[in-house]
């Protein structure tokens, strides 16, 4: 019921016309005609295929906002994707018309001083997809920087190159949390960046990956992907190298705390209230470090790397599908998250 | 009028006769004869000269406990300390009789993980002066693992040697904080830590120390060390590489945490409340590291170098001195913290 | 024809008599009844059950020296060992008599600041099993430090006990080389400790581990353990983030530091010729690491975590077992590394 | 007479005339009239002011190579410089005219795998000032990337900013060995850029900066830097944490090695024969790592910091200066090293 009149009149209109997913206000997504963008000298144009619908999207969808990011004006939504390339900006070397590309949404100022020694991700120019102003890329056509399209062999979809975003996610905190052989790690939240950490925890040498949820179901996936599911974490205290929490809920974080040992980590993650009371003392008496994220930077490199070496395997957490004329369907079934809802994935052609 | 009768009658019986500052009750500390100990094979029997009064000695004199740790028998303060070795056990090569030494007050249990991978501070068996049960060294004699008693150079003096523990807090901050070249840090309080961190983050290459407290005494001397003096700290949001906070009040953690540049490190150094409430979303999505402290590990050695080569100067921070017989003025005085008084020595002869 | 008349007379008479393999000169090892030594008060008495054969046991028994080490009078070999804790010295707590333990050959001396700092494999006063003049473990029982024993689940054989050793070598091999999260990673040399070091690699996330060697049936081995294998290097310039180099040949380390990448790192693991002649100027433009070996520290736990979770699987590499009585034919096939020859295993009852 | 014949009419014409000093080919240095510059977008066109002359200046000048790198045809030389903004591109907001900067001289791409994760000196496609083909610094008028330029502080002279380059190559080899609190550094060579990394080291924390150099003059001036003068490193091995090698020559490199102690560092800064033949067992197996050093990444906000904050004095280094018109004199008196020359300034008018 939710199927929107998308009639394109024939395949080659469909490549000069443009399409997109536009939040026009709380609750008000519509799929619009945009213009089709030209690329700069270090821009490519790209046919956009696959797109993951984040809890970002479904964030500005519900609110309007997250924090001190509002969404002002109309804006194209999403930031989870892959295409492939229309075409190249004139000083653009390294992709070429036809290559399929996992596409890194932040774009740098590359001139800061964070820029320059690699944690790009805290630039405070970034320009990143679907983040009030700029628009993302659930549309047919974007331009983006070429240095941020990584180009996909050929034995990698579309939509696990979409999933290099989120497994990035799950790369970031595992770096920051440091996680490595023989690490016990603790990750708090199984939903889809909990997984992701799970997944990058394990290949990582983590010798024991424990994950809590409320959730039955998705404990059953994190169990299926190699996880130990713990249920009575008062058991465990001091018992984990690494605790990486994606709840962003207090009593998590607290549990977090208690559970990590002397000397240990916790990665924080999951964003709840912007105000957390903790067990600070016993936190800095026992040097467990607070360790927060934003994004990341550098992972996509790695990501295609694992995923092309058949190291890691994201398509199990792919668990429902779309077409762009879908788009609001896709949202429903992300926002409801009921069992088996992991991640939607939106196709465009 | 605290003056104790501690009335030897020859100089021979000092030296076979023990007098210890000895904790029997909340405000009850008095002067004992106890007796003098015995080193074991891998011990040094210490004629201990000089010791200073920290924070935690006055905690235990004011309220009888520090969190979970009570006074729950008579126990002898002081860990801040130097000596002369009096005795060697028969295991031990590298002291002699004669030789003045810095006593490093925590003895772990060198055989745990913690202590095997160098962070030996976190030790959960470590024995330390003066943390009940065990007994400081505010004594004419003690006995002490002789690996934790490091050798002073003839010109260092055991004033000096006592003061190689606070030092060692501040170095173990900075780094924590990782602070180096061109590091802009803000320590928040004044107290000895902050001076003491003062002096590290300026000679571990920082191109601005900044120091904020509420009294203007400890301002100045700060001044006086080289600090910048910080009045308008909401002008300097995200300014700092590293924030030390030697506080741990609530509101001067939120600003520090505000203070401190994205990619910075916050270093938890100060213990108010068990609990705090903070900006942790703001702290974890500017990736602000909290990083908390205990005590230190492998800092002797490095105060040693540092004060044996004039690099740091810690005898300004030494404010006033007193005998083993006024350890009551010397406690009063230091609990008054009045104007002025930043170190307060016990010298015992 | 290697056999030694070895002949207990009952199964009591096994259990007080101790036999010991030790080499009096080179090409001279014999079976020897020795004392059955008293554990010290940390220490524990175990009977040694697995002891695997080591090039340096092989290196002694061939030269009678390693560089500087020299066999001076009659010393047991052995050192990659796990057995049955027998007797524990009064200070014990962690240990009881029939516990599994794996057994880390090196006791340092914990004092020092190498100890302190958490880098106790260089710690000058180390002593190390089968390194001269200190006695090693292919010996019916022997004492060594309690908390240099690590008990291993019952699931963990006392062969893969033994094998924590050399894996503890793949395992320091790799953390100084960082391998990680998609790390490309080359191993020159596919003998025992390019295996472990291959092992180590895959499951520290590697997405690309490359071996190299001369030999076939080592090829052929390396590629079921999971490993890529390289043939044409002269093609691979600058690819590899980490270059391990389990050869020590001038010709490999050279290839190696042409093999990585710059900012990479090699690692030198294997021993040669103590001088080699390199394009340092090379290495050090490209700011290619250098970073030797000595052992390992800290590694036990981890290895204990990564077999016990099944994580690493280091059976198929022990290709040969022999009792202690066929101890010269173990040393004779060890020696031979004829094919399919890779660790050794001496099995003592 | 080496003075050129370089003479503008009036001070009009000096501002639309470029003058630089031109590489025509070994031994032909000649100030020629070049087109002045047009900015880019991103560019910044600036009026040099100082430029030092640095090793790889003199050697191409007298060798037309260095390595790889040969001088085809006329180059401009200089890359130690600063100026005055004379015009901004369009896009360059942090810069105005009239601006003082320091000019890094190196300009990355931005956009690969190195330069993304911090470590820019190493990008395969850095622009670098006066390395073949691209022209150097010692001109009237260059344009350069906005963001590699840093603006001084009125009180920091165009001199001292030139100077933040070979500063930075002590930066850069302090932070590659890790010198900080305590630190034991030798430094084996006492020309520039061991005289910077003197500087650098003792203001970083090193308790102990120890310098060698054959030459009585520039000992001299290395002890009235504060460094200690050692004559004799053969009573000396294992003593320093961090050797910082400025000469490449092998026998320095070989007592490096020797004079370091166990886990620490050596960091290779001299380029001397493209192979040298070490004693790379000991070195491995003392685990003193050997790392290089390709010029430096992220270290002008630092040298800016440290000398404006008057952390660091460099002035004391700038031994002589000319004018663009007595290059040749410069160049001479750089080349003969005679006592008491160590940095020679160009000042452009």
């Amino acid at each position: 019921m939710f199927v929107i009149a998308l009639v394109p009149r024939s395949e080659h209109i469909m490549k000069i016309t443009n399409w997109a997913a536009v939040l026009h206000a709380v609750h008000d997504l519509r799929v619009d005609e945009i213009p089709v963008p030209t690329p700069g000298p270090n821009e490519v144009l790209i046919a956009v295929r696959s797109v993951g619908i984040c809890g970002s999207d479904l964030h500005y969808w519900e609110h309007g906002r997250i924090g001190t990011f509002i969404v002002k004006s109309p804006m194209v939504l999403g930031h989870e994707s892959a295409g492939v390339v229309e075409e190249v900006g004139q000083s653009v070397t390294h992709l070429s018309p036809g290559d399929r590309v996992a596409i890194e949404p932040g774009v740098p100022c590359r001139s800061c001083s964070l820029c320059k020694s690699g944690r790009y991700n805290l630039c405070p120019d970034v320009q990143f997809l679907a983040t009030p102003p700029v628009d993302g890329s659930m549309a047919r056509y974007i331009v983006h920087a070429a240095d941020s399209c990584y180009e996909l062999p050929d034995h990698v979809s579309l939509d696990e190159g979409a999933m290099f975003e989120p497994l990035s996610v799950g790369i970031h905190a595992c770096r920051r949390g440091v996680v490595g052989m023989g690490s016990r790690v603790l990750i708090t939240g199984a939903g889809p960046i909990g997984l992701m950490s799970l997944l990058v925890a394990k290949i990582s040498g983590a010798s024991r990956v424990s994950v809590t949820d409320l959730r039955t179901d998705r404990l059953d996936l994190a169990a299926e992907l190699g996880a130990e599911i713990v249920t009575d974490l008062d058991s465990e205290v001091g018992t984990f190298d690494v605790t990486i929490d994606c709840t962003g809920a207090e009593a998590a974080v607290r549990t977090a705390i208690r559970a990590t040992c002397s000397g240990g980590k916790v990665v924080l993650v999951g964003m709840g209230s912007d105000e957390l009371t903790l067990p600070i003392v016993e936190a800095a008496t026992r040097e467990v470090d607070m360790l927060g994220l934003f994004r990341y930077a550098n992972t996509y490199p790695t990501a295609r790397s694992l995923i092309a070496s058949g190291t890691v395997d994201v398509k199990p957490l792919i668990t429902h599908r779309f077409g762009l004329d879908e788009v609001l369907d896709a949202f429903e079934i992300a926002r409801s998250a009921e069992d088996g809802v992991i991640k939607v994935m939106v196709n465009i052609e």
